[in-house]
């Protein structure tokens, strides 16, 4: 783990590239150290020396008398990489590199930039950008950016691959109640990565939540059981960009990152425990709920409303996020009753009507409150005429002492609530204008609360009965062959070597050959014509099924060969495969999809001629894949309801579907030169399976 | 059409319990008519006479010298009926009961309010309310509400089945730079309802979109062609709570209306090109731009920014909407290039970078906007050090002159953008703080505008080759056996009668019978046990397929009798029915729905047994329904391209699937008394169809 404390609390700062000229980036930062409140040592450094800003300019870092923990380098790109060095030979651990011209302006760039990631991996320096805005620090203070303002204090970090975007939501939070720890514009991650700061300010105690804005995720060897560590510390909500495929053109054209599948990022952050959303505003009102509630214990609501109607829409909302609305016993709703009146609801959600005084919120509150079925309250405020907002507030503020449960505050309404507002959220309870936002959060939280249930086993690398040896022999014949496709007989036997139950297909070379593999087999058998050059085999009379002697396998033999010889003279087969006639049973897919970025990514779903069309698909990076994860594979899909036994029949064995998604991602974890697999369909029996077709492309 | 002009353009109002303490409703409507600008007569009236406010107040509305255009009441409910037949006597065509305590608080007010719907009709009074908050119109001016602000004038009208809620958005529409038309708090509907007031303000010329918070959806005989109609004056956008199974049961707790299914006003809502919003801030969002820009006349979008990052998450938003990205021809890709710099970004998103002056935007919008092909532009404002927020916004507004093309601005921040925000507001721009929302918005504004392309006829209606009749003789026999469900030779009978394509089904009561009808439908049969009341039929021997001669129908007739008798000695079977057997061909289902409020809904979708766990379907409600939207039905299903033909098959006969949906439509328009109708699987050949199952229960 990197150490990055100096890096946000330095005690003494140089900016290289210093300027006395207002307007300059060099003249801005040193402003902003001074003036948003930074204690520590400053070091201007102008080869012009003198004095900028009031404080001794030096020459360059050599001069500087005192250690410095953190250089800000504000200089053209051609000079940086010199003045790294510099840096480096001086003893600075700490750098954020303002400059852009690297990666981001073409192959010269990119040149200067690798040689620059080299010079600080030589160094041992922690280099933030090039391309970067800066970053700032609000309990440090330190503002070392060239943001023209400081960000709120909080305890929200954001780590922003986009400059101009940190310096938007810089502006928006001000009047949006919410603060941040750390702000820190990425840039081009020459040096330190998003990956590396998150694990940072996971353990960072001035960070309760951290949100980033990223269009590039940084590779990583073991992203999931990396990220699954970090994200348990703290929530992390990622706003990923480029999920569209013009979308990711546009983003790879202005970082130069190469932006990976969005599916494989969806299922990377799933698995990791990291939430992802889809919308700025999104980022941060999950953002405000997380650094200022507790987190729920469960997924019961409960709601206290002056509005009728506001009650039904948060209702609608939360049913369609999954929370359940907590059902009060008889005890409760008699308490509850007395207290809203009788016009009033006691059901949840608890009407308290529009002439409601502070006092009937406040006893609704407490009596709520202590009920230990409620998870979490939401409490909803409509500016009607006996409406008391500051009231309100300060009810739940006293109230809430007592428990340590999230409420979330919908004031619905503008200038009524600021004053309520601002109470609120500098005490601990986000507010929002919408019920449906606070729905929202709430959901992620609870989402977020039950990480701590899931438990990671190394299922996939625990597996010790693979034949490794035996699958490396055949691809590598295949190679030798100058294919890139395996045989049906080829497959098989790769599948024997994992332990994936498959209908045996055997390749024979001649007519007597085919007639013992078939009697070994057992009748009947189904015979095809063997060769990757052959696409429409049924077609050419190429496939012969429900052969059920010895005799009939000979002639077949014959036949097959002969009609591949009409229609493909050219083409010599590599002979006719054998194959065991299976029961048909429920049908599923297994397969797997490589991602650049994250490597094999196994699929499962209904399988079937129509799969494409169907879509019952569900995925799991292969890498760090656990049973629980598996489970929640399967169960995701339609087909499993099939398995499960549909309408009283009978239920197939899903443990073998288990077996076969893990020994597929095994599979392709070990052999990275499998480019395609596909199992389509596995018969799923009451007991057993039987893989009856499996296509790996090398 | 209910002419409501007086409503809100009274030249005089009388306030009955108008009263001279602060705080009562009686006199905070009075004050706020006074206070918020009415120019025309205003008559409190007060049994003790006097003066109100200073005005003269009368002790009833006899009394009144002059004509009362509309009359607010606010005395208690016991009171109200009386009253408003006071009114109907001295001439009031308008009125808006305030008072509440009617249908909302069980039998005894319902009652009331049954008696005040009667007392309206027979004087012609039209009455808003009871347990309405009241109107405002903001033009006229008029503050007839108890609300305590006026709503900020504009062209938008808000109508709130929730009182609260209306209050809340007045509240928050000051800081959000939204203007309202007329505000209309709908309260109970005993008199004028949502549907007459959506017709009213379609053509008032102060409104340009009608905006909507409803609980409830009033009777409407015809609602599709009705909104229809409405909905391509002005565009109707609707939030419609209670969607999930306990929000409707809170919404008619409070309400006291009958909440329908969410999916028929799902689906009766998209046939009348009513716009359906999810959330409050959308209803909203929405509004503001149809309330501010032109409709783009197409789904092209150009983008301008001085971010890469919000280029990139306004691009991926776009995509998931499903709106197009421009691309630019060389001449134009090089005059922007000149424009942007060398490190800009020429292609759309037109990326001008984060120091981009006003003259950049400026001259990139003349010549995006100057294209054909853009139908439709976001422009994108960080608050970088350069940007310009108030000279970028004038650039906009007088680019935008020549152009009748809506322009959505993306200013990304808060204080930097408080005046550019106002400026483009009022003159017809509208802002938002995130791109999504701008994307959203216009996704909306683009599909209202094709609204004018689509073409309804009455394609249900004009079917003139059923035989009603015979249907009705038919359920009459049905009735008279004392059985709620068609045999299977009942069935197919009515869809013979209704023109439905379906294999023949032909009820034997003897061996001779069963023989003879098979030969006259030619054999290969299939026999089956004919009772409702023998569910499992295959289990117990009651079907027999693949008979082939008449001496095997025979034969088989009289083993199907005794396997019925032996499994069910006490049910006496109607006989054995006789269906042909049919080629399997792709399968659909047609069923129906009905919904208690908008009638039979029919269902479209991939057939088989796997229907509900597949849930490959989509419905149209029967009334209104137009041949274009069956082709979008059929066309939104994954056995639609099945249907067409799935990676090389042949296509199925399409026609014959619409002729199937639009003869169920009549059916079940014609004869309520179906309840439940399903067809599944029909067969779908190359040419023609075949029904094999039809299941009909009255």
């Amino acid at each position: 783990m990197v150490d990055l404390n100096k890096m946000f609390k330095p005690e003494s700062v140089a900016v290289i590239g210093a300027s006395n000229t207002p307007g300059k980036v060099g003249y801005i930062i040193v402003d902003n150290l001074i003036n948003d409140g930074f204690k520590g040592e400053i070091y201007p450094i102008n080869p012009k020396g003198g004095e900028i800003l009031g404080k001794k300019a030096y020459a360059n870092i050599e001069d500087v008398p005192g250690k410095v923990d953190l250089a800000i380098i504000t200089i053209p790109s051609v000079f940086v990489n010199a003045v790294v060095k510099e840096c480096g030979e001086a003893g600075v651990e700490h750098m954020v590199v303002i400059t852009a011209g690297f990666k981001e302006v073409g192959d010269e760039g990119a040149k200067l930039e690798a040689e620059l990631t080299a010079i600080g991996k030589e160094y041992g320096i922690n280099i933030i950008g090039p391309n970067s805005l800066g970053i700032t620090d609000s309990h440090t203070p330190m503002n070392g950016s060239f943001s023209q303002m400081m960000p709120p204090t909080g305890n929200m970090a954001f780590i922003s691959q986009s400059g101009a975007m940190m310096v938007a939501i810089i502006d928006w939070s001000v009047t949006s109640g919410i603060g941040f720890s750390k702000v820190i514009s990425l840039g081009n991650k020459a040096g330190v990565n998003e990956i590396e700061l998150l694990q940072y300010l996971a353990d960072d105690d001035e960070t309760k939540v951290i949100i980033c804005y990223l269009e590039s995720i940084s590779e990583n060897e073991d992203f999931v059981r990396t990220m699954r560590e970090t994200a348990r510390k703290k929530p992390i909500i990622i706003l990923k960009s480029g999920s569209s495929s013009a979308g990711a053109a546009a983003a790879s054209s202005h970082t130069g990152a190469l932006a990976g599948s969005d599916l494989a990022f969806d299922t990377a952050f799933r698995q990791s425990g990291i939430i992802r959303v889809d919308t700025m505003a999104e980022l941060f009102d999950l953002g405000l709920a997380f650094s200022k509630a507790p987190l729920p214990r469960g997924d019961h609501v409960a709601i206290i409303t002056n509005a009728g109607g506001g009650g039904v829409v948060t209702v609608d909302a939360m049913e369609k996020a999954g929370l359940k609305l907590v059902q009060f016993d008889e005890e409760t709703t008699e308490r509850l009753k007395k207290c809203v009146t009788e016009e009033g609801s006691a059901k949840n959600p608890i009407d308290v009507l529009g002439d409601a005084p502070v006092s009937r919120y406040k006893e609704s509150l407490e009596i709520v409150l202590s009920q230990d079925e409620v998870d979490s309250l939401i409490v909803m405020v409509c500016p009607t005429a006996s409406a008391d907002p500051d009231g309100i507030a300060n009810a739940i503020l006293e109230e809430r002492k007592e428990f340590d449960k999230p409420i979330i505050v919908v004031n619905m309404g503008g200038p009524s609530f600021e004053k309520a507002n601002d109470a609120l959220r500098e005490n601990g309870v986000p507010t929002y204008v919408f019920p449906e936002t606070a729905v929202t959060a709430l959901k992620a939280m609870t989402d977020y609360a039950k990480l701590e249930d899931k438990s990671y086993d190394d299922v996939v690398e625990n597996i010790d009965d693979v034949d490794k040896d035996a699958v490396k022999a055949i691809f590598e014949k295949v190679k030798a062959d100058g294919r890139d496709t395996l045989l049906g007989s080829e497959a098989y036997a790769v599948a024997e070597a994992y332990g994936i139950s498959a209908a045996p297909i055997k390749l024979s070379t001649n007519a007597e050959e085919a007639a013992s593999l078939a009697e070994e087999m057992e009748f009947p058998v189904v015979l095809k014509i063997a060769s990757d050059k052959i696409l429409h085999k049924s077609d050419i009379g190429g496939v012969k099924v429900g052969i059920s002697s010895a005799e009939e396998a000979k002639s077949t033999y014959d036949e097959i060969i002969a009609n591949a010889k009409a229609a493909h003279p050219d083409i010599i087969p590599d002979g006719v495969e054998v194959q065991k006639m299976m029961d048909s049973g429920e049908e599923v897919i297994v397969g797997m999809i490589r991602d650049e970025q994250f490597g094999p990514m196994i699929a499962f779903g209904m399988g079937g001629i129509y799969v494409n069309l169907i879509e019952d698909v569900s995925f799991n990076l292969a890498k760090g894949m656990s049973s629980q994860e598996i489970d929640e594979q399967i169960n995701t899909t339609k087909v499993s309801q099939l398995l499960a036994g549909y309408r009283g029949e009978a239920a197939c064995d899903v443990e073998e579907v288990k077996e076969a998604i893990k020994r597929v991602a095994r599979l392709t974890l070990d052999f990275p030169e499998i480019s395609e697999l596909d199992i389509n369909p596995i018969f799923v029996y009451e007991e057993g399976s039987s893989a009856l077709d499996i296509k790996i492309k090398l």
